[in-house]
């Protein structure tokens, strides 16, 4: 089988290899992969900067799916045939973080998804939604559980309540689809306008462009009768974070998921302390999230925005997409 | 003006009266009242059944919207010609039900809207959203915060869970069109099939009828892989008790509201300790509560369900529908 | 090794037996156990009250401690010499309850700890506080566990409220005791005026006897101003549950636990609604909830109240004594 | 009557003058105040940094106690001879927090209690515990109420958790207070050694000297096996924020309190997501968090802790005195 590894950080190193196709031993289950998709976090990665310790050579990319080809001994709740996606932290199967669950997660501590065949724990899968091509289904495990935790489980979004997006990033889009689900209004910043009538076009109620409208959380009160969001979905890059705390209602909720903000910015607790705001950290999630995000994909029929499909050997132009930021919604690549 | 009041419990005693019309003191609004709407606590309530020891006469009906004609010095957030609707507990207006802030419901502890002008504190009225006709709005301050309460924040209802609703009164379709606002799946029951095909074209997703399937609690476990409902809006009636119990998943949640359940039944508690189940007492919400529902009503243009509207002087006739049962939705009295 | 088995229900029927010491292998344990402790299921259990149906000859006997003395492969966490219990359900670790988590009961749905020797999986032991004798370890799984959910995770209880519990058994006395940790005020009944004395210097603020006075609910709403107790932990009996009710505040919490409530008794649901009560079923609990409570347990130095300790060859005393109701705490049988 | 103002910002600026002792109107009550308490906040607000457009003159400080001496007309609740406490935000009854509720602020936005008579609305006014003193009851409304927001509704502390607190300040004190009183274990940070010991004899499970151990958050972790704690209570400074997301363990709480941290920080905000840290806002809390602190104050006994008692006429002193950071608890002026 094919697979894509890291020998050494950089995009241009990333080499496409041969390896044996593995078998599953007990409690394994064998996935053939048919899509991957990618996350910030693996260009990080690839790049060195996510981990710069991280064991080499690794096989990259946390989110795939694919059918289960093979089980091996005493696995009792998978099935060949099955169609399933990785959990992100191959740990993590319910209840709260700890440090033990978080240990473990795909393309990062552990090879990940970039191969043609994958071998997991079945407890380290989930079932699919029916109505999901490969292509989208692989884009739900860290996208996707990410911005369901933020939107349900920290924003605890209900019908009437205003959500705001930054970017028309996958975990952006996510937010904005499940917020739309759940009966929310959904306000939206990005850089391109093109991409702002895009995003109305899939539910955001109102957009703002931050290049022309720098100070967005005063745009964002104005569109909320001076009271400002109940959830903004922060991702992140320098500057959003003041702005955010500003958006954000009394007893508002800011989701803190940016991995694009590496770098420190002053900040000013004041706001925080005044408003009564809770700032949440989300680090993607449990696989009992996984499985309750899917019971609403499949109920709602939400279909995840694809941005690009990539062929398998197209791994490195998929990346560079990726760095570009011209993306709207998931990249992807076909593995089969 | 006219109004309707009980002098001596029983229907037919009510009686159609002349008054003056009253003018605002400190901190008061005179409101033109336009629509009032029924719920079964009215009925109960005239019938001498809700609270026999009720001071009389009295002016009965809990809900009901108009305008604002008159306020009085010190009122400083409530203006003439805002259209609002009165809350259910006068004294309720945030936090956590006390016995201080039960006291004072409309129409029962204190006279009602059944009248063509209603006086009430400023704090005492809520502003009903545009879309919405004088008749949607009067159904909004019980039926529709109950509702809102059961799914919201008893049921906590997100995108791809499932709610059974019982019947086709008020509550139940408010609680099925919250749930499916909210991206949930509602199943439903009846004694009615032409009422069943008629919440279908309203957003059920499947129904079943309790006379032909007894023990509904089976079929909502079928329809819900064995698992069985994450909330049951409980209404009532004799023996819908046990079947909520057994209908609703381990660790579900049963909304108890019933005032129909005037009847004991046995209780085999063992399911609530197995099933480690959550019955939440549900006794209408408080003014905050009003408002937060109505920003969803705003949010997802939400069009109550009216079955009938009946001219003032027909205030027998309304209440003798209700009686019936036959009703689907609201029971609606013009008041101008 | 010996052990205790149920070859047909009926005290009288345990049988004491040799069989060969186990061999633990990949990811298990194998416990000497030191002591288990009895609760009202296992007497049921034992009887064929519980269930019927349940395959036999069966290990009973949920509730033990003891030391590891040897572990198979792959075995990570848990080491030998370490001091453990076992979990009440061995497959409940995380999160919320689901059946397939509730399945594997000790003593029940697979063979318990009243055994000289138990094997285990890594993940169904936790280890047990060091300040505690092994009898006292032995009454953590179940009785410390579910007085833990229901006082913490139901109840919310913090400093200042006010629980009421039921009788002196195993549950009512740790609630008692982790109610006191917290804070709060415990009011108790009993039908014996011994019993509320020892209570009392327990830390019981205020005890009634049920016997002297049936309508204890109205006593705890005069010790709480009217207002009624945040929390009644619900142990059952015929007639308990509609005083509970009564008892509750506005608001309250009712920890539904009762496996002694077999029997109906007709229920009166108004209270529930216009109370606004929280009924919260109660089953034991998680691996995480027991990991959390030992914390508590360690850093209160808790010591729980042990009412007398059997020889490994007087089980059937043991059960005898249980079924009396003359204990005050926990029964514990001695196992080497 | 005597009441200090502030004619124009600055200590030394402070006046004392004689008034006309008020009545009270429709709604209001008298009280005669006995003692007041400082914060932090009181000392910003006189020496301008709070809020330097603030109306001048203005009466200082938040937090006094005194008894009723004379009710308005339609005063239902409140009684004469009644021992009371001002609440910090007189228009926050209760719920959750809005603009419309901030507004209000004793010593701030309108008058505060450094007079001899202060006349207030019956709402904005909570009984207090009957075995405080007058000096411990004026240490309530702001400090002691701002640590029981943070360590019960932020923190959501129980048996067995860990808490840090920052200093010896009021706020620190109480929240060890409370923390003890639910079971929890503290630590603490000072740049006294003799504060430290101090503490420890009030609770204070053990401490750390921040000067001598920058990197204090490692001695958390230390202490806590690694883990981190529970809750840390976030009073402020430079430099603390990052420490205090170090020392809180994955999942854990930082409650933002600190009006000490008027200058901006860099903010690393990786830490938040990979730890899924919960950072909340407290800006002291409602009437109804009052009263039920207050029942917690009442059933644990809880004693505040006064640093130093001042008579009336050594406001200055006491301001001072605060502005030197010397202080362990609470500083008092006496007010008759």
């Amino acid at each position: 089988m094919n697979l894509w590894r890291i020998p050494a950080f950089g995009i241009d190193n990333l080499e496409l290899v041969q390896s044996p196709e593995p078998r599953p031993g007990p409690g394994e289950v064998l996935i053939r992969v048919h899509a991957v998709s990618l996350n910030y976090r693996d260009l990080l990665i690839t790049l060195g900067y996510y981990n710069p310790k991280m064991a080499l050579p690794r096989i990259p990319v946390s989110d795939g799916a694919g059918v289960v080809v093979a089980v091996g001994e005493d696995v009792t709740d998978v099935k060949t045939k099955q169609r399933v996606a990785g959990i992100f932290m191959q740990n993590w199967l319910d209840g709260a973080g700890t440090a033990q669950k978080h240990r473990g997660a795909l393309g990062g501590d552990i090879d990940g998804m970039l191969a043609e065949y994958v071998m997991l724990r079945e407890s380290g899968v989930v079932p699919v939604p029916d109505h999901l091509s490969w292509e989208e289904a692989a884009t739900l495990p860290c996208a996707g559980v990410t911005a369901w935790n933020a939107v349900v489980h920290a924003g605890k979004i209900k019908s009437g309540d205003t959500v705001v997006i930054q970017g028309t990033g996958g975990v952006s889009i996510y937010a904005m689809q499940f917020a739309k689900a759940l009966g929310a209004r959904v306000l939206g910043t990005s850089s391109n306008d093109e991409k702002l009538a895009r995003a109305g076009k899939l539910g955001l109620d109102a957009g703002v462009n931050y290049k022309q409208t720098p100070d967005w959380a005063k745009w964002v009160l104005e569109q909320t009768g001076g009271e400002g969001a109940d959830l903004v979905v922060e991702v992140g890059g320098a500057g959003t974070f003041a702005q955010s705390l500003k958006a954000a209602r009394i007893g508002g909720v800011v989701a803190q998921i940016g991995v694009l903000s590496q770098t420190s910015e002053p900040l000013n607790v004041v706001p925080i302390l005044h408003k009564q705001l809770h700032i949440q950290g989300i680090y993607v999630g449990s696989r009992a999230d996984f499985v309750e995000m899917n019971r609403a994909v499949t109920q709602t029929k939400l279909k995840p925005v694809v941005d690009q499909v990539f062929a398998f050997d197209q791994a490195k132009q998929a990346l560079r997409r990726l760095e570009s930021g011209a993306h709207f919604g998931k990249l992807v690549i076909r593995a089969g």
